[in-house]
């Protein structure tokens, strides 16, 4: 299923995405998920994931692509132009491939995250859809997930901000991909991890992380360390207040120190003496101390 | 959408269940998913995700329902049994209800945790389908979600065990909820968490969480500071390495190195000196010190 996360940063962007792709659990392969066209006056980085014949057809055809208008991605002078082009590449693709997938029940799925800077304008980064349409980053939205995004999210939520740097935004990213890595057999390694330096116009940083990667393995195995143990540092729940016994029969609903509770009902013969609940212990109203134990 | 975790510990079970239902962003309400069915012989809690009518209309019947061979949910030996009944009554509520369903294009969409303990046995956990089938957590899966199940599995894939205690499988689990909260709107206070101490056939502990609770609110805001307090003190990558240059123009899928780069094709002209693309920097070779910076 993929997993590529993108960030937009005042300092430049991060682009990382995995290289897992299956045709179910009998068929698992490795592709490369990230593409980087690039001249001296422009970089523009693609991410994909979805259906993989459909994203290398869109990817074949991008860099050749030249509209009605003449435009290409080479050519044109704003990124939101480029990503529009992207955009009639995807339509293009649907057009010549989506009823025959159709009648094979498969869908025409295919996402995308697309960004970088032409000269002359700012960072920008945008996230596509099959439909060719999409949307970009805006001052609020520092990032963008295809593919399985869940795992993976909320880390960046926690700790990502605009004025994070390129170095920050790339552990983050890693540490993301290696929850998302952990519990979800279709993303896997060899991942692809770039930074880009606002204004410079070239990759500048770049990796292929496989399992050798020391840098991987060091995050892997110290972020699990270190949340295990703020885990264990953080007190657990004191149970010292007693709640009143509910009365027999009803459910309660409406009352929230007991759950709703369900007894045997008269009709039922169960055998077993039908005894009132007992009360319930619950939350201490004092927090416990923040101090280690 | 909801979220509901079960944990099953060898010191028994714990249920954490939220309570935001919604038909549409339009319409959202609050509704407790958790009920417990009990007597002096036994404790089981059911925890509901899907379709609400569904899920109520099921809970609904559980505790009346007596089968063909005269068993109900309050005389069966076997938690197992128990649950092949509740897989009836979602049988019996589809038979009602999936047709009219249908034809307005809502799907028959219930899932369920349902466990705890009758006299006589261990404990037992199980996750319910639409079909009224099940799966029982065995030795290896500690725990079962059901809803958005995904921003929370992280953390419990890393650090709860069987031999974690109630209060720790209770800890994860509000930690688990809340990464949950924080990433998906469909998910919400108030929470209800009970405790389950094997063979005590009682509630024991229970608690309803809501924005006011000090404990929570304590987990909540020590565990986003430590985590961006690990993250700080994670090296960031080194970067003083130089890969070569790639070649002009051709895509390169094979070498690690680069990344797949595309330059412009010579039959477009761009008017942009078309200049081979500079060495990237990667990343060092040798893992960056562990020490805090």
């Amino acid at each position: 299923m993929t997993y590529c996360v993108a960030l937009r940063l005042n300092a430049g962007l991060v682009f990382l995405s995995d290289s897992r792709t299956n045709a179910g659990v009998d068929q698992v392969g490795t592709t490369r998920k990230m593409t980087v066209f690039e001249n001296s006056d422009r970089l523009m980085v693609l991410t994909t994931a979805g259906n993989l014949s459909i994203s290398q057809s869109i990817r074949q055809i991008i860099s050749d692509y030249v509209n009605d208008r003449g435009e290409s991605i080479w050519t044109v002078t704003s990124l939101y132009q480029a990503a529009q082009l992207v955009g009639e590449c995807i339509r293009l693709v649907h057009e010549r491939d989506a009823k025959s997938l159709e009648r094979f029940g498969i869908d025409f799925n295919v996402s995308m995250l697309f960004g970088g800077q032409i000269r002359g304008e700012r960072c920008r980064l945008f996230q596509m859809y099959s439909a060719g349409n999409f949307i970009e980053s805006q001052n609020e939205s520092t990032y963008f997930q295809i593919g399985e995004a869940k795992y993976g999210k909320p880390i960046l939520d926690r700790v990502v901000t605009p004025e994070s740097t390129l170095d920050e935004g790339a552990k983050c990213a890693l540490i993301s991909m290696d929850s998302t890595l952990r519990s979800n057999i279709s993303v896997g390694l060899p991942l692809d991890l770039l930074l880009y330096e606002k204004d410079s116009f070239r990759i500048g940083r770049f990796v292929n992380i496989d399992e050798q990667n020391l840098y991987f393995q060091m995050i892997r195995n110290r972020w699990g360390q270190q949340l295990r143990s703020i885990f264990e540092g953080i007190a657990n729940p004191t149970w010292n207040a007693w709640a009143p016994a509910s009365a027999a029969g009803e459910v309660q609903d409406s009352d929230p120190t007991q759950p709703a509770r369900i007894r045997p009902p008269r009709q039922q013969a169960t055998g077993v003496s039908n005894a009132a609940p007992e009360p319930l212990q619950t939350l201490a109203q004092q927090p416990p101390s923040n101090e280690q134990h």
